[in-house]
């Protein structure tokens, strides 16, 4: 069930260690441009490098498969993926009895009674969101003039983030964080009643991202200390523009043409240098685990790029729904 | 697209003061026991009644009009609906131009270019989540012994819901709430990857519920405070059982067999009984609008049940899913 | 997986001796006019009445529950049901452990586990393609101009029909019939790649339709024995005017223009007054079956409005999702 | 819209002269053995080289790029493809403006709004079948022991294949042909309701195959000429065995245990070396065109492992369906 969308249709594939990792883009519009310098950008956005992030080099080349001609879409399904260029899986034979807290592991091996690929987290790995990005650059172009935009507004509670990393990263440790994303140029009318209400659908593909473990729009969580007389956004403009912004640009489940705004719950990295213990699989104890090699200490510094993209890929599959389902009225009145 | 789930999918219809509301379930396996009184109880924990919730009485009775046999599901769509006996359209006729604020009165105008039925929120209306209650029914008996339980934590930030719904209401105001939802005796393995992950097809279900404006799960926004450390629940059994559960119940997207637990926030009831500003779509100014009429003042209260039934919902499809997909492992090896 | 379509979806329930059948459309555009007497127009044609046709009146009036508004549809889903009013399932009683030659009834025992409803056919009588034409009523305003027309070629491979069905009537036997459809002033650019052309949407949903038992496009069976020289249709004119229509007015899946022609084979209806065998699931013994009542000598007779409501349901959805992803072209390259 | 199936997926992507063609099988169960020789062994038959099919070798030796691993699929998304080494584009310059008949030539240009790729047949190109031969050496495992068995019944109105192919080379023209298969040891009970009939999914998926312009299960155009005593199957066992199989297999649109049995016409191959009339759109007239190359004299020849794969890939699906719905009853009871 790897596939997200209605009419612009997203499906992820590929595994850390396996031949490569992609996207297929099914329902893409023809004559979308597809600007390799763009997917680059935004794939350096994600890539490790800064502080906290992992400085292991992740060769991610994108190689444009199908659906593409001349530097447009053609209206048939894009493929783009990346060969994996390394596969060090030794490091990981030493965990396949001896799982990692806050990882999938013991749970692939149980779910797919033994078949999982669990190498370096195998299709679980925070490595498929690349193909998140990638499918993010055309449904961008898709939503012009409408662009996202997120930003990491705290780290481990502190809104020095590059402090509150440097502490984590010292003690072998990692910190999570909150990402902001607003909308801005927002058209209004996406979204349809109830179940692919706007917030259904970007909460669907927002919790596809790892690590991710809460989402709120608008005023969110603080709503619910809220007076409806406080609360309730004053109508002011023909358009709908409001006085405030409480409802994060969403009434109803539709965009009402003001900034969507929504924030995110980044978990800390699981994987950490500190000594842990976990159920030895093999033993049936509870042993001491070191997870080796170099990790982020803050994942949540690598997905600004990945929640635009991901809210870009929803928002591109409301809007050519609208146009689907709503366009011409009145046509055959 | 008003239908949720892959394999157990559900599609409500109706409006407010339509001819009736209802939902159909679609892939209900055969031979699950319809028990009216349980149907009836939860619809019950959803009506009006309780100070703070309007009391005017829904007469909300379910007629099925397919799908059951006998007291037992046939394994055809299952339809059931409630007819609408009041439909007093006339206290709305005066909002037709003047929308209220924090509803979606005004996009449903944009949107459906004029042709959208607006009478008390038409199919917008928090009505519509009768059928979320009625299909929770089913989806409870499926997911067993697995059973889901929510509960009001706060209103208007107060943990003495009754003195924050009593002063609102005297006031003419409304307030908002926390939920919290546990779901014990979950079985493991039920998600599948990224998008139709755990928390993505639960997160797509509850945000389709009317004023819900966040969700967390586990630790939630309160992780992204925590370090790694901290954060990853150490697993100390062979069945996945863990010291501690900040995850939630959910690891990889994938219940790991611990008990769901996750919180959403719930807006203040946007109807409320004091003056507001409003554009006046007639006369081009923003005028003072009085919604007429008697309003919950804490529409959280007759939350739980439908959180409760959205997330059966959500696991049964994930269920089902998960038997589809991966059962029988090696018998074709 | 009772639904069929991307955008316009329509999902039909019901059963013979229940309390209802019915169609709900989700994803229908707001704004398409709904005139009663198209609906009952269109019924009339399906009912029974002609001769070998059954005599037993069905009281099929319909009843707009949902979606609908001072006679246009408003954009939330539609749902249109017809009550039924008789219910002799008596007559049905004797059949339960007696399967009907050529019917269901046996293999609906088998996979629904004995919950399956088998009173007069249950779920899976001819009687719920009722849903079938209301919606087409609907699905021919969206494709309009377009306009499907179908008529009955042959009975019992008879152009003389009238006689063929006498004949059988008096007989106690039944005929079938091959089926032609047209649909004029077809709009090119209908199809999507592959595995959602033209003939995979309309296969699909004919074959939902009980008793069809082929299908083929333009010059179909027959162009197995042609050659290409001859069966290639030469290209005339700029809007893709061909000077032959071999292709049925489908290439490569894709509408090109051309009139669409197609042609069913329907069976024989199953119900007989003439004894036959059929093995006695309590005695474990073939024994002679008679099936009581009045039966359609001819069920081809009622067939052609709803192949034409088939097929104006698999444009109309392959209309709108042309519209969602392939209009504004250049829009953002 | 380039998916089919419900649970078992697969979408095919790539052009026939761009930089691959391949699969991907979502939903596909984990434990599933892969054989490379299997694989290839199914290609060989659908690859050219007999007498009639091109002589152009086409490499398409299948990479695996994710979801399988120690020769097992793991439960994430397979994906497998061919890398196309050939590309000389400069053949098909020339039909730029001056459409092939029989082709989707025009109406690829007049859909995609000039963005299609045209290079021999693009995206429409039969060669995008290879990725349904390889999902089907996949499916057939799932539908083990059941085993699908294509063959061609004549070419050209010949049962003297090899004759009639002769016939057509010599000419520089095509045949089409006649394409019987039929799967036994069926499992009984695969097929939903109506619109995931057997029938319906099997047709879906067979008409997205090129050049297949019907289809008829058992009897098929053949019932249209028979009564309904001579029609109906008579019920002599208790697995639903019957004494004639008139039906094809599915009653009701569900399997019934008897062997499939389903024929399909294929076109003649619309390549031909003749010179044939078509409008040039630049000249705006209609003028001769040569179509270069060698082209199959009967693409019938090698459509039988496609149509074999195809009806694997809908019984696998409808077999997952069946499992995930129907299975376990009365555990809820």
């Amino acid at each position: 069930m790897n596939t997200f969308g209605q009419l612009f249709r997203i499906s992820i594939f590929g595994e850390s260690h396996g031949a490569a990792v992609g996207v297929m883009i099914d329902g893409c519009p023809p004559g979308i441009k597809v600007d390799p310098e763009e997917i680059e950008s935004d794939l350096d956005r994600r890539r490790s490098g800064a502080k906290g992030t992992t400085p292991r080099k992740e060769y991610d080349r994108p190689e444009i498969i199908s659906g593409v001609l001349d530097g447009y879409t053609t209206g048939a399904p894009v493929v783009v993926l990346t060969t994996n260029t390394f596969s060090r899986s030794g490091d990981y034979d030493k965990l396949k009895n001896h799982p990692r807290p806050g990882h999938a592991d013991m749970i692939v091996e149980m779910k797919y009674g033994g078949y999982g690929d669990r190498r370096g987290g195998g299709h679980f790995s925070g490595r498929l969101t690349w193909g998140i990005v990638v499918a993010g650059t055309l449904a961008k172009r898709i939503i012009a003039p409408a662009i996202p935009e997120a930003v990491l507004l705290s780290a481990g509670g502190n809104t020095d983030i590059d402090a509150a990393v440097s502490m984590a990263l010292e003690e072998g440790d990692s910190v999570g964080g909150v990402i902001e994303c607003r909308v801005r140029e927002m058209p209004a009318s996406l979204g349809e009643p109830f179940f692919w209400s706007a917030e259904s659908a970007i909460s669907q593909i927002i919790f596809s991202i790892p690590a991710i473990k809460g989402i709120e729009f608008g005023s969110g969580f603080r709503s619910a200390s809220m007076r409806g007389s406080e609360h309730n956004d004053m109508i002011t403009g023909p358009g709908g523009e409001t006085s405030t912004n409480n409802a994060g640009g969403i009434n109803g489940g539709i965009t009402n043409g003001n900034e969507i705004v929504f924030r995110v719950a980044v978990k800390p990295t699981s994987s950490i240098s500190r000594p842990q213990q976990s159920l030895n699989m093999e033993s049936g104890r509870v042993e001491t685990l070191i997870v080796e090699g170099r990790h982020d200490a803050c994942i949540a510094l690598r997905m600004p790029v990945i929640v635009e993209s991901a809210v870009a890929i929803a928002l591109a599959d409301l809007m050519l729904l609208n146009r689907g389902i709503h366009s011409n009225l009145r046509k055959n009145g």
